[in-house]
């Protein structure tokens, strides 16, 4: 019987050509069907929550592949941790509901983008971080972030070209926060715009360069043209942190549909 | 008039063949002199605290250099930076005194190991930890770690051949603590033989994982023979945190010896 088997995975992405499969290129995508194709004896197709580009880590990526193999679900995730290279790893593999899709079901991710703000150089972890000399005015990134948060035509925050059946996006929550010498901003949407959260970013340093106000955003978003955005800047400071599925995709259907114990969270069966 | 240049370095051990120049290989020694060469227009020797082997990091080495160039010290170490690779970096310079030597004025230093004890495959830093699958058992680590304070003959935790004029060295400090799923051992001595934090963090896990008992260390000291110790783990959890030295050696002559305003610390001239 087909299964369909959700996958929590962590990797860096220093040395992927990000996640989807390029002729002749090293990608997390490609690395991974071949260590499930090892495993599962059968072709794999692997459907993420969405494609990071080249350099963008992620610490809470999800995937799902359907299979008839009856390893049991952590077992795998250890048979295929043992083929995968050392800077991509599955930290869980878990049954779902057929009707779970890494892509379509996801209902919101978080982005966390670093930069490390010092005249010193990084040195340990310098590919996780994005490295600015110039002191920013932190204030003015908080006041800029805050700014985004809504349903909003993201078009101005897209690469140009980057077409969608919609580009409305829906931003729930756009924080900065100080850690040491790094500047951590953390946005959570329903869904992101090919480079969005590079371009907001970008136009959040511009911002703590004083290149720009905080009270522009409004308007960049309402001009729709990606003139007036920010620079996007390097995806090494990039990474998704994870994606949230309704509660009822993340088990198997035979489970789902069991009685549910009394102290269980209910889930409303819309 | 030559000037004694102190210099705090850190770097990622992982890409270069350890400290010492060796020819045809990338070492942070001679990568350190080429970029200073560059600067100061003359042949450089430059001087560390200690010899760090391949794969081991650094927070804080200390290196001099003499020299007769009149830069300014902190402009130097910008200049150097200019011209190092991104995974070393000078994160401060400074005049000081002429009897300031980085090997022999140093009075102890700290170096950190870290493990990481988890099934879970390390991810980001994975080249900064030591990751070990099975369980350890913490607080063995912590009785273990006590057991190597004092001053001790400590052959038995050298590398095989290790000769120097004296074989006793003083262990300040040997602590283990928890940070999430990472072990880290932290050793604080007047001085380090070859390998031999990486000989006493083999035989705390070997301690661990209860092949051996804490209170068999006394026994190992004492016997001086290397194979009753455990095995030399891996350089790449290694890291030397910090070198300390004499107040009164961390500046120029001319400032030492100027007279002290009255709410500097005072130091026994002796």
């Amino acid at each position: 019987m087909q299964r369909n088997v959700r996958l929590l995975l962590a990797y860096d992405g220093t040395d992927f050509h990000g996640w989807q499969t390029q002729p002749g290129l090293r990608t997390v995508q490609s690395s991974l069907e071949e260590a499930l194709q090892t495993v599962l004896r059968h072709p794999v197709n692997v459907i993420a929550s969405g494609r990071t580009d080249a350099g963008v880590h992620a610490a809470g990526q999800v995937a799902n592949v359907r299979t008839d193999a009856t390893m049991e679900a952590q077992r795998l995730a250890h048979a295929i941790n043992s083929r995968l290279p050392e800077d991509v790893t599955v930290l869980e593999a878990t049954d779902v509901s057929h009707a779970f899709h890494a892509t379509m079901s996801a209902t919101s991710k978080e982005y966390c983008y670093r930069i490390h703000n010092s005249s010193a150089r990084p040195i340990f972890g310098r590919n996780y971080v994005q490295h600015i000399w110039k002191t920013l005015d932190f204030e003015r990134i908080q006041a800029g972030a805050a700014k985004f948060v809504g349903s909003h035509d993201f078009t101005a925050f897209a690469t140009a070209g980057c077409v969608r059946e919609t580009m409305v996006r829906t931003v729930l929550r756009c924080e900065a926060e100080r850690r040491g010498c790094e500047i951590h901003i953390r946005v959570e949407g329903t869904g992101f715009l090919h480079k969005m959260v590079r371009i907001m970013v970008g136009t959040l340093v511009d911002i703590a360069k004083k290149r720009r106000d905080p009270d522009e955003i409004p308007a960049i978003i309402e001009s729709k043209d990606r003139n007036n955005a920010g620079p996007t800047i390097s995806g090494k400071g990039l990474c998704l942190e994870w994606v949230k599925y309704p509660a009822e995709l993340l088990v198997p259907d035979s489970e789902s549909s069991a009685p549910r114990s009394p102290d269980s969270e209910q889930v409303d069966p819309s």
